[in-house]
């Protein structure tokens, strides 16, 4: 399963949210709305919004109760996405020229900002004021994540442990806090909102771990950059952790020091053949604990929904 | 009068405000826990957070009730200046290092990000959750700001309107806020909000309209940078606009386009003979208008702390 499939009433109330973030970013700067409408359509697959719509209609509440929920998560997606790529000066992602690239850091990072408080602003309009601290939260732990650096691919438990608690600010958190703002929004127990925070962790993680991989194994041309993107940069991901475990080769360990060609191509090399697998079964029986969560919930059609969203983590191929 | 004095409750307050807002900061993340005291011992006068305790006082809830605006909106000031010097790409802030110069542009970019976040999740510790929507919009207001430069010196009505808008964004939308929320907080009537919030949004324009003419007469040690630096940097700024005004001197209209600085020393001249007092009695007729919003309250220790204030920001020599 490579394309999620909604039923035509969650596909409204997803392009509803759209258009209300297309009316939300308008501004009295015409730098920001030119800048915000480019950043908005430069893709995304609006994955946070869809699980906070999706998870309220667990509750008793109104479905458009958790719309402020979504909006906020994809602005702070958004702006966290905009604000990373001008500290990592990525020209492009998915393919498409970055806003700093575009303009200039001055426009990125004040668009960024702007998105930040727009999110504060939707927060403040949702019957719940319990979400505002979660996506806080959430936003707090995203920028702490990009402080704290996978240092080493040995020994294996210490680099899982930095891998782990890397990709949990810098995704899950997030995706967390979608699922737990939606459940909120929509009237959850606290057990419920609970579970829903224990899912969206597990599938955020399973979610930035096929990133991970995509990154090593994905189509150059779809991904927006060349193979080993991340290694080139000297950041340590869960397939080359794998694959140092595997062959215990002190040379593939140093690849993330190295700017030689020929180097990185075999290690890339190595990386498919020994780091792929068991990453991919890491992801796996993440998604598999994340399901386990909705037990809690009816059968129900969220939680076919989210089944689906879970499956659809863990096979797309972009 | 240089110096503001407060009365022991509200330099208790005030200290209790930075107590907690050093707690706040506290973080996972080592550098930023590092780089945010640091940014926060940076300087700083707490003119904003001392606005919102006291226009509390003027309610009927508990005065501690407006600690949380109090520690938000300086927390988003702060977060304003480490991003508008990353920006400016400035060294120095009052004499000390930036972050972004002793640390990096990431680490800058980040601590940002977190202050904001941390606001978002103090405001929502309020009792009044209006505060959130005020702090939003200006921290939108700021970053607009940012994007819409003076353009031109003349026709003085223009470059009047484009300066008055510019620093409304950047400067007085915050002071306006904190006031605004310090109100709200203390539960103040609609009456007294809109009050507060004409009040702070003055008080703002005359102090950035300060800030402005130090800028080319005041102390370059205390200053931190030499005399006409926003010159300098091609921005144009109230005793500019008034200097060209006064001379109808097409040369020093020019000035902000030369990096010829014996051109810049004779424009600093001309503007310290001009643009200086113009803009002095700008700032005074700004803060003679503040007074008047105060009218509607009664004599008392909140109100003449705000009068004192208002004294203090057009008296003031950094």
């Amino acid at each position: 399963m490579k394309q999620l499939v909604l039923s035509p009433a969650l596909q409204a109330d997803l392009q509803h949210v759209e258009q209300l973030i297309l009316e939300r970013i308008k501004s009295h700067s015409a730098v920001m709305n030119v800048a915000g409408r480019y950043l908005l359509n430069s893709g995304g697959k609006r994955l946070r919004a869809l699980l906070a719509l999706v998870c309220a209609r667990f509750g008793q509440n109104e479905p458009a109760s958790a719309v402020h929920a979504a909006i906020a998560v994809e602005l702070i997606h958004t702006a966290s996405l905009v604000h990373d790529d001008l500290v990592d000066e990525a020209e492009r992602r998915r393919g498409v020229v970055t806003v700093h690239t575009r303009w200039d850091h001055g426009v990125a990072l004040l668009v960024g900002d702007y998105f930040f408080a727009l999110a504060a602003a939707e927060m403040a309009l949702s019957p719940d004021p319990r979400i505002i601290t979660y996506f806080a939260h959430a936003a707090m732990t995203i920028c702490e994540g990009e402080l704290s650096p996978v240092m080493t691919t040995t020994p294996l438990e210490t680099a899982l442990e930095q891998y782990y608690y890397k990709i949990g600010c810098k995704t899950a958190a997030l995706f967390a806090s979608a699922c737990k703002a939606g459940m909120a929004s929509g009237g959850g127990t606290d057990e419920q909102i609970n579970a829903m925070e224990c899912f969206g962790n597990d599938l955020g993680l399973a979610f930035q771990v096929v990133d991970d991989i995509l990154d090593f194994v994905g189509d150059e041309q779809t991904l927006g950059k060349p193979a080993g993107s991340d290694m080139r940069r000297g950041i340590i991901t869960l397939p080359l952790i794998y694959a140092v475990a595997a062959t215990q080769d002190e040379r593939l360990a140093a690849v993330v020091d190295t700017q030689d060609e020929d180097e990185i191509q075999w290690a890339i090399g190595r990386v498919k053949r020994y780091g792929i697998e068991p990453s991919r079964e890491a992801a796996r029986s993440l998604i598999d604990r994340a399901l386990t969560y909705l037990n809690i919930f009816p059968e129900s059609e969220p939680h076919q929904i989210l089944s689906d969203v879970a499956t659809f983590v863990l096979e797309r191929d972009r």
